[in-house]
């Protein structure tokens, strides 16, 4: 059996999984990432994982390993450039890791990695020409154009959370004023939450969350959209339709066939979120570009990041 | 010497040039494109203007004819889908192109064989990845991804024009409201300019002429840019902020290494409307993806789409 790992370097926690021909995970290890310890002890975890996923599996040599790094690569060198949170700077990692095993490794980032994970084994599977579009304390784009993940002229396309959608709009994480990301991010649904919590008009994210944007998550806006509570709902389709306005204009550009959206709140709410972001962006776009264009919600969850990594490590080896 | 014929099918006029290895025109010929006489007549004007422009040049065959059409294209059968002003409907053309010259015919839609036209021998040459944006009566646009001419799934991607950059922005001939186009095109600046004319704010606009936007051309606005008339000099740019957001959205997606501008009123303003374009880019964009990305002016002019058309019908070639 010819097995590839998929490796998922989370901020807090780390997936290895070990995956076959057919991109099913057929074992899986989870640990910690003990970012605290610096770049060096978590490269060491690292390994440890990759060993013991092999172990599960009974598998002595993987054909390759595929990292996904939560932050920006150098694919050509196989250097994590940075990581914001686990102290990677320059870091030469693949080099490092195919010392240690002897094989092929490919890295590539995290949002990335799990829209070519979507598009190789999940919900995207048989399209060719993919927009993907996480939603979580950011939102985070990934490309497939013509079956290949697409990175530009600096490997690093496919921003579409920074994309401008209201120019004089909230400041955004990223210095700007407006992006897609400020207004319909997790984290800016939990700002307006807090607010309706705090003014009562959201009774069940106060009665389970408070007032804390940070103790807003997706469990609770779903819930709280259950219950039918109007303003939670009102908020929820507001930054559905940004979301969608944002995929217009990238219809619009790229003539994608499918738009896929996923991450927690999509997972919770299904087509209550893609619903609304689907009609906005048939809005927005132009018809010849959009008559045909699929938006669906992700289908692997956490498994798409490792899958995708895999994935890219099968074609480094083929 | 081998040739390529590079046809330009326009709404009033046509281009049939003859173009070398080195994408040089050796030969040129300008037919009126006779749009009253309908489909036929228009074809056959099109034969007779590519045999003309062969003995002009003094060759008796070319490798292939590269056509490009204004409109909607399906390139794999060589169709034109249809002309909003010439009469095409689902039309044959390379069919019948092949068997009267019996060579190779590739279709292109316009905007983006002068896009093309630019990458291969115009201000992109050398680049990969290619953002072209044509100011006129609209704004046409398209993309140069990895070396080669970028459609999507329908193959007619590049629509960035009709980006939405401000959602609840003026009526646009698209029908829906607030797309760069509505807000920055030639016509979009022709009708700020024509209410300036109107309440004496724009004396030049309002000599050359008056307060009728078709009168307002590029030469007129320029011309009112060059006297320094304030409140002109403020429309203008205006408009190139509005494309520097929509070129922005399209660095953050697509990571491009330089954006071509072209059209009436690039040609005459030059780096005064280029300039506040790259400014408003730099000011919306990702700063890792924005870092690098050249803006720069169209250097063909009129002969963009004919370049484009015949560098095309070389690719089909060879």
């Amino acid at each position: 059996m010819k097995t590839y790992i998929g490796f998922d370097m989370g901020g807090t926690k780390m997936i290895s999984a070990v995956v076959d021909e057919q991109m099913k995970i057929v074992a899986r290890e989870r640990v910690k990432t003990g970012a605290h310890g610096g770049a060096e002890e978590v490269y060491g975890r690292v390994v440890e994982a990759i060993r013991d996923s092999l172990r599960s599996a009974g598998v002595d040599r993987p054909e390759a390993i595929g990292l996904s790094i939560p932050g920006p690569v150098d694919r050509a060198r196989g250097v994590i450039l940075r990581t914001p949170n686990l102290g990677f700077k320059d870091f030469p990692i693949a080099e490092r890791l195919q010392k240690e095993f002897g094989v092929p490794v490919a890295l590539e980032n995290d949002v990335n990695a799990g829209v070519y994970g979507e598009y190789r084994a999940g919900a995207a599977k048989g399209y060719r020409y993919v927009v993907g579009l996480f939603m979580g304390t950011g939102i985070g784009g990934g490309l497939v154009l013509d079956g290949r993940l697409y990175g530009g002229a600096t490997g690093n396309a496919g921003e579409i959370g920074h994309v401008t959608v209201q120019p004089d709009g909230p400041l955004c994480g990223c210095g700007r004023h407006g992006c897609v990301e400020s207004l319909a991010s997790r984290t800016a649904i939990a700002k307006d939450l807090a607010q309706l919590a705090a003014s009562g008009k959201a009774p069940t994210v106060l009665q389970k969350a408070g007032t804390d944007i940070k103790k807003i998550k997706s469990g609770v806006i779903a819930k709280a959209f259950e219950k039918g509570e109007e303003a939670v709902i009102e908020v929820v389709e507001r930054a559905a339709r940004f979301v969608g306005m944002a995929m217009a204009g990238c219809v619009n550009t790229l003539s994608p066939d499918v738009v896929v959206l996923g991450g927690g709140l999509v997972e919770k709410l299904g087509e209550r979120f893609v619903g609304p972001a689907r009609e906005a962006m048939r809005a927005y776009a132009m018809a010849d570009l959009v008559r045909d264009v699929a938006v669906i919600a992700a289908a692997l969850g956490d498994d798409a990041v490792p899958i995708g990594a895999a994935a890219l490590a099968r074609e480094l080896h083929a």
